[in-house]
């Protein structure tokens, strides 16, 4: 583990394509390994909250991951969200991601029974890491879905004597004095990845120096804009483009938020994403049609 | 499913034994069986909360199911829950519990994608409930566990023009108010299965005639003996074995709730239940001393 | 305290009067009384939640209790409810309820900074009640407004070492098993008064005797029936009678709730209670208009 | 109000200091003053939720006022809390604040009665604005207190139609984004006062320019530090004083949070503020020694 590189810049949260039944339409993903190689953004997120992970039985999962890695063709980073409330579909989720050769894992926290305490947490996760051989662990710490509010920086720290290969959080909450407390631990021991992208330049001033995103896939350069911005202590220009990104948010949200609303503009971007499986309602056609007209409005197409 | 027998009296909602390596103990389901057989108990839930569906696999949900089934022989009801995140997953439970023998399913309203309308809810049920023909259809509410809190009353007045075999509902949830509105909607159209054990007194002056609990298992003759008295309209009698529920009650509380710490009671009354999956946390040698003096202290073994 | 008589059946939630200018209308409080008095309810609650306490000044609040005792003439018995965050403004505002001659004194939890434990909440009453000299005092539980959910069964054990005059809870939460576990503690040494009238035979099941609602002050003769019939044990007859309440109750939410909706129902049925004070919104004549159509279509007027 | 001077950099929340008897401590407000002076912090926010207005009668809150501006000598600007879920409590306090020469003022929403909508939330604050004549007026936005989550934007926009002396919000949140919305509104038509001194660096990232603190009384040269560190673009900087105040807050955290452990550290570094009022509980001499401990072991004292 000691001299694995750290996860940096912007590793886009991948949706699912389906095609009408809602099947998923592993063929989009080449077009989609493609897009994503010519944006320049440095890896995916795979079958996460923004992949609808749990509408999807396990052997979808795994083929659609199977299906990134074969397309990738090594030209970005492959990280596998193996989380599940079933804790054994997490495990073998995560030894089919080391066989098929995803970069690393991560897993959010069963949301169902919710782990009373960091140490549940804890041994919910030993044997999904341990399942993935060495690939890097990641905590998956999202407590807007889960309702799993529990310290990370605890976690870290406990989680480290019992995970070996605990690489650090992706981090998708607004708590940044928690992010910031993480981001310090044992001198910047763990990689935090900034997880909510309308506050990415929130992240970045508390010292992430990468992020998990939705809305990457389509307003990459924004993003890429917020980061060289941020490096560069042009904390201005950075917030100029995060205003960019944030008007870009509001509208997604006018539709059901980033699932359901990224999921359209993907399609309206040319990556033939479809529909999200129930219980997210489809997208109508008049919605189609005031989506692009809310778009139009900010000259999101140039 | 006009002249269909409604559900009555008291469906328990079993726990999910388990070996020593958190394997799911099929050969113990024969006992209690038996058990259940003895106690008089009119019916059994299988792989609901209670029976930890979250964390079990598919295959193994179905394999549970089948077990009862064999071993119940026709002598009480079963229900099976077939409730997912994972729509296609749930289909799936829904046909296996049709093709297997069980008497109705029941589905939990998805939790981490959560419907956000009451359509939306019943277009996530509709090809669930289709694919267990024509076996009643019971939507399991929830809302402490699952965060869903649509009306109910509009679920069912809604979902029974796209679903025929809408039964009714299984309401685990306080709101005593909805659960009689829901009984008294279209002269009693709908079964309600009261879901709270510590209270079900409340929902039989409310109107109900059936309940689903965990702690059925254990105390059955005191849930008997409420449903009896209030049949005779022998409030004060009732509400003194309520009072007595209650003593159990929080004391599974002390323990971490009705599936950890019931799960420890079971155990010690002969069924080998054994220890939960994570994220619940095992039961130590300590708390099985504490938890057999607390049952002492309300003389709970006679 | 020994021989102090328990509260029995039911104390109406008094609405504040207010002129068109929102100042208070002291002259209505005469009609008002004489009203109370012709239902044969048994008490009166001023200045709760229903009264819009937090939105009347202290003085106000003193010159309404006033005015209440002088026009109920002792043909009902008066709680004075004294509750603020401000310590000190309940200490003076129960001293006054003595004073002017009120029959008993309740308060709600301070919601702003709210306690941490049982024993800030106790340490935090003690010199309220103790202002009030004999007058029996009552904890007004109500989590669902003040976020304050500490049990209530400890709070009356502990609270009784400090607070000589505890006579007990208004228990206005839907945590029936609380409610049940308050009444039962040692043998039924305290008071609770019943508090969500929409399931006030759910808390009779229960063994309360007694109940605090806003609603009986323009449906008294429905809650009248309902204690009489479980009086006679006639469960089935509660059961309807509840059902009719249900039906006013799901009328004053689609306007508000139980302070604006019930305010203008008030005023149609004769006594002038006015509008409520902001942030509660007036009524428009277009919203009278519906309602007096919604009242109309469940026969509210006979 | 077009060449009003906005503000800038660190405004104070001031604690109210309280003798042993828990009256107010008018006296120790002249040293507190001249303190503040010292430490170059540019105004202090009176009666806010730090000083425990909810807590303080309206007298009391008025003589606090008037001696704060007495003492303060026009060194440094005084913003009057005057919000109160009594509508008319507050119009009082925002006449008195002109009267008695405060710079500004500011109100919490209703937190009893929430309002409904931010047409309610209009309404409620217009007479209260214009009871302070000309002074500007501030919406003091702090959701985890008041329950009360309506969107900021929208309410600025609408409430500037309503209520001439808007100047803008002390935003309390840690919703990023909807700060940047309120800091691009009308091109930065409104002041937007940053409320949590944990992450104010996040706050500047996002435009920020001035901040309402609690810890800026005993720790005022790290946020001096921060707000410099940032104007010069020197990010790494900011993140490291930001570090240091988390570090503090942290500890604050373990003692109950800024109000009961920030007073307990004025106590410490010699301003004599006594302890809080219930529900707050008082600080022992236990709890002194392990915070001056937890205080040393992060170097607080020099």
């Amino acid at each position: 583990m000691k001299n694995r590189e750290r996860l940096k810049g912007l590793i886009a949260a991948t949706f699912t394509p389906m095609l009408a039944n809602r099947e998923v339409n592993y063929d989009e993903i080449g077009n989609y390994a493609r897009y994503i190689e010519k944006t320049g953004i440095n890896g995916v997120f795979v079958c996460g909250t923004t992949g609808e992970s749990t509408s999807l039985t396990t052997s979808e999962r795994k083929q659609i991951l199977s299906t990134w890695v074969k397309e990738a063709k090594g030209a970005f980073k492959i990280i596998a969200h193996v989380g599940s409330n079933c804790q054994r579909e997490a495990m073998e989720l995560a030894s089919h991601a080391q066989t098929c050769g995803a970069d690393g894992i991560a897993a959010i926290a069963p949301s169902f029974f919710k782990p009373a305490t960091v140490t549940d947490l804890v041994q919910f996760f030993k044997p999904i890491a341990a399942s993935a051989g060495n690939l890097p662990f990641y905590y998956y710490n999202m407590p807007a879905m889960t309702g799993v509010n529990l310290a990370v920086d605890q976690f870290l720290l406990e989680g480290k004597k019992q995970i070996p290969t605990l690489a650090g959080t992706k981090f998708t909450h607004n708590n940044l004095m928690e992010m910031g407390v993480c981001l310090a631990l044992n001198d910047g021991e763990f990689e935090v990845l900034h997880g909510y992208d309308e506050i990415l330049i929130t992240g970045l001033a508390m010292g992430a120096v990468a992020g998990v995103g939705s809305t990457y896939n389509y307003i990459p350069s924004v993003y890429q804009g917020i980061i060289e911005a941020m490096q560069n202590n042009d904390v201005e220009k950075a917030r100029i483009l995060q205003m960019r990104s944030i008007q870009v948010v509001e509208i997604i949200i006018k539709y059901g938020g980033g699932v359901r609303g990224g999921k359209a503009i993907m399609n309206l971007t040319g990556i033939k994403c479809g529909d999200c499986r129930p219980p997210i309602s489809p997208f109508s056609e008049e919605e189609y049609a005031m989506l692009t007209n809310d778009l139009n409005n900010i000259h999101f197409f140039k």
